[in-house]
Formats: structure tokens, C-alpha cells, sequence
């Protein structure tokens, strides 16, 4: 997506885009030293960051083409750990209307073997504004 | 902080502790295109970022030497674009218990000539654990 | 205010608004078995619905008559077991936007002789809607 | 439950326990008047006090009989008017640990002809306590 390479945070952290789908988008962040905490594990904002992403893409699959999308708020527990070779973050949209969407967040810790745990889950509103008035 | 200074993700973005007393913690980011999402602010996902380790550390200052604070959740509304020279985390904590600590969270953008904006403001729940239990 | 005493959970609860200021209203619940959890404290959800109730009516302090204003979501940490002869929910405006409004939550153990703890807070968001549009 | 059954505020509402499962419970309310907000649906704060119930029950299934529960805070999402002939509360133990549990909250409107909408959904996080220690 272009709004997402616009992101110099995402960039800038290492994430990508590894599944879209309507009202659904995956987004993956290898693990480095750069995206830690004070244990070597991924840092809870950077766990934070791409689950807000992955909600804010999987509301923008089901808006037509200009439309944006702002964060309204979220919440996020962190479940354990986030340890792996990458993890994984599920925005999918739980409910879609006019003016708010409503999302859930999900971040999975992935071994090298491919094994997943649940690190993170969250809940997030979503709002859709006129491109012109960010 | 020693902490703090292994965190790979706050050096990373280029935060660093700008105030340190008993119960609050202040960080500084300050404006890159590495902390922007696509409209050129601050990525809600920096803004949490700081917002996250700020009440983490204004919880620390509370504890002996050698305990350990995570992140159990947190929630945060955007409440403005995050625009300006830098944005600021203040944590604060709002109640600390033997096992949990709660913390108020807040993320002012400012600008070059020190006006100050609430770009975002949260609450978030802590809990202490021993060192080697992480 | 016509529209509280139409809640029928309020009055069911014994709930009344207690002050009523631009973007601020209090809500006051006596103590009494019908609002208790299993330990004889305030329950959870009575403590809840003051509160939600307290930032709905705060924001509609700042709109004209006949605007309605509809709960988005809310989060609230219970900082304390509510006991008191009262509990007290304080709503107030954290930023009133054209279409979204965020209040913060506070709810006191209120005891005989007037001295309060901080049982409860809360962020909570807000949407304005057309009268028609429930 | 026993539990359950000294809560004076689920009694005072109407509301029962609808399903008992390990890691599951329902609680449902039936409409009345009792329960309702200014435009006649269920309360927030109904639908709020059931929901953090089922989830405190949820969590109360996994632990040894004499373990206490106390909500620590809970996020909710009210998703739709929640309208029908009562409204039923899912909670479901997301994560069980020594200290903490965190469960998801969904409330469904149903109406009498059995047909289901999702009318608010949530976040929740319970510490376990010693009996003693409430």
C-alpha cells in the first residue's frame, strides 16, 4: 500500500505487510536489537506500533480509494513475553460503520520452526475522516 | 537510567528521559521522518511508544533497585495530531500497589517556541516482578 | 436534566447527578445492598455505570438541546475496593471535537465523615449524533 | 454460584448465570425498564456490569475453590443500541496466569425469535487474591 511506505515508522522499524485481505491485514516485524526493551524482548511499543497499523490497514481494505483513517484510541494487553524470530500482528475489523470502525488486535510471537504464541491482544476505534481534513 | 538505556527501541526512535522524580517520568522524541506515519505527524505507534515507557519508568522510581516493571495493557487516546519540534510523554503514577501500579499517561506535542498541544492521553496498569522471574 | 431521569438504571440504582458545570458533572450512588458485589463493596458494574454516566452527561453539558450523545467505549481501572457511605463518579471534558468527545472518569469512596479515596479511572470516548440518527 | 448469588447488584438488575464452562461463562438480563438508558435500549452501564461479571466468573472457573477474583480494569466497546428481549454477556478466559487473568467480554442482543447482534465487546484484566487479603 502507499500509505503504508509513507510511514517512516514502520519503515524505519523493519515492518512489512505480509497479509491483506477485506477487513484483515497482517503485519510482521523481524526481530533486531533496535525493536527491543531492557530483556531482549521486542519492546511493548514496538509490539504496540504495528498492531495499531495492522487495525488502521484492516480498516482502510473496506473504504473506497482516498478515504483516510485516524486512530481514535486503543488498548493492548500484553499477554507475555514477546520473544521469537519475528512477530506477527492480526488487525481485523470487528465492526465497520459510516464514521467509526471498531477493530481487533492480535500479536503472535513466531519461532524459526514456525511454532506462534499470543503475546499481545487489543481493541481499537478507528475513525474515518475526509482526505482533505487530517 | 540503566534500564532505559538498553532499551534498543527507545534509542532507536531517538527518545531519551528529559525528567526524572519520585512517581513521573518525562521522555523527549524529537520530530524525524523515521517517527512519522503517512501524513508526515507523529505515528501513534511512537507516540505510545514513549507514552508506554514513561509510565514504566515513573512506576520504577517508586520500587528498590533490582525489581522488575512490565507492561500489563494500556489504552491511549489520540486526541490531536502529533505535530511539532518534539513530543513529550509525561507518566505519572496514580496509585502504586504491592503488586500493581497504575499510571496516568499523557504525550504533549511541542513547538520550537515552547507552546504545548495534549496530542494523546492514556492509563495504563504495571506489574512488578522479581528480577529473575521475567 | 430530563434525559437522566429518563434512565431507568439510574433511578434503579438510586443514582442522582449531584453537580452539574460546563464539561464536569457529579454522580452520587449511596451504599445499599442492591449495588454491592460478593464481598459487600460497591460492584464493579455499579461503579461503572455512575462513572460512563457522569462523562456522558459532562459532554452534554457542552452541546446544544437535542444534540444526543452515544458512549463509543470506555476503560476503567478499579484502584480500590469501593466501600463508603457513597460512591461519587466525576465526568470531565478531555477535549470535546465536532463528532468525538473524551472525558476522564473518576470515582471517590465517599465515607460519613466527608473523607474520600480514589476508588476508580477512566477514560471514556464519546460520539454526538443527531437526534433522529439513535 | 454462591458468589454469584451474594452479588445484590446482579439481583437487583435481574440478571443470571445463563452457562457455566472452564475458562466460559453467560450471563444474561431480560429487558425491563430498569435497565435502560434515555432512549430505552439497555444501559451501558447494564451492559457493562453483566460483561465484567461473566468475565470474573470465567476466570473464577479455573481456580481452586476459595480463590477470590477482583476485576483489576476492563475496556469495553459498545458496538451497536443494545436492543431485544435480553441481552447475554460471553466471557471467555483469553489467558489464565498465577497472578493475572485476562478475558474477552462480548455482549449479543438477542431478540425473542433467538436472533443474535454483537452489541458491545471488550477487554478485561482479574487478579487472584487470598480470601484473607480482600
Amino acid at each position: 500500500m502507499a500509505s503504508f511506505d509513507r510511514q517512516g515508522l514502520m519503515r524505519h522499524l523493519g515492518a512489512r505487510i505480509s497479509h491483506i485481505a477485506p477487513g484483515r491485514v497482517h503485519i510482521t516485524l523481524p526481530a533486531r536489537p533496535e525493536v527491543t526493551q531492557q530483556n531482549g524482548y521486542f519492546h511493548a511499543g514496538a509490539t504496540s506500533a504495528i498492531a495499531d497499523s495492522a487495525g488502521g490497514y484492516a480498516a482502510f481494505t473496506l473504504f473506497p480509494e482516498g478515504a483516510d483513517i485516524l486512530t481514535v484510541e486503543y488498548k493492548i494487553n500484553l499477554l507475555a513475553p514477546a520473544a521469537g524470530d519475528h512477530i506477527e500482528a492480526v488487525g481485523t475489523v470487528l465492526k465497520a460503520g459510516r464514521t467509526l470502525t471498531v477493530c481487533q488486535l492480535e500479536v503472535h510471537g513466531v519461532q524459526g520452526d514456525g511454532s506462534r504464541t499470543l503475546v499481545a491482544q487489543g481493541q481499537q476505534t478507528l475513525i474515518r475522516v475526509p482526505p482533505t481534513d487530517v
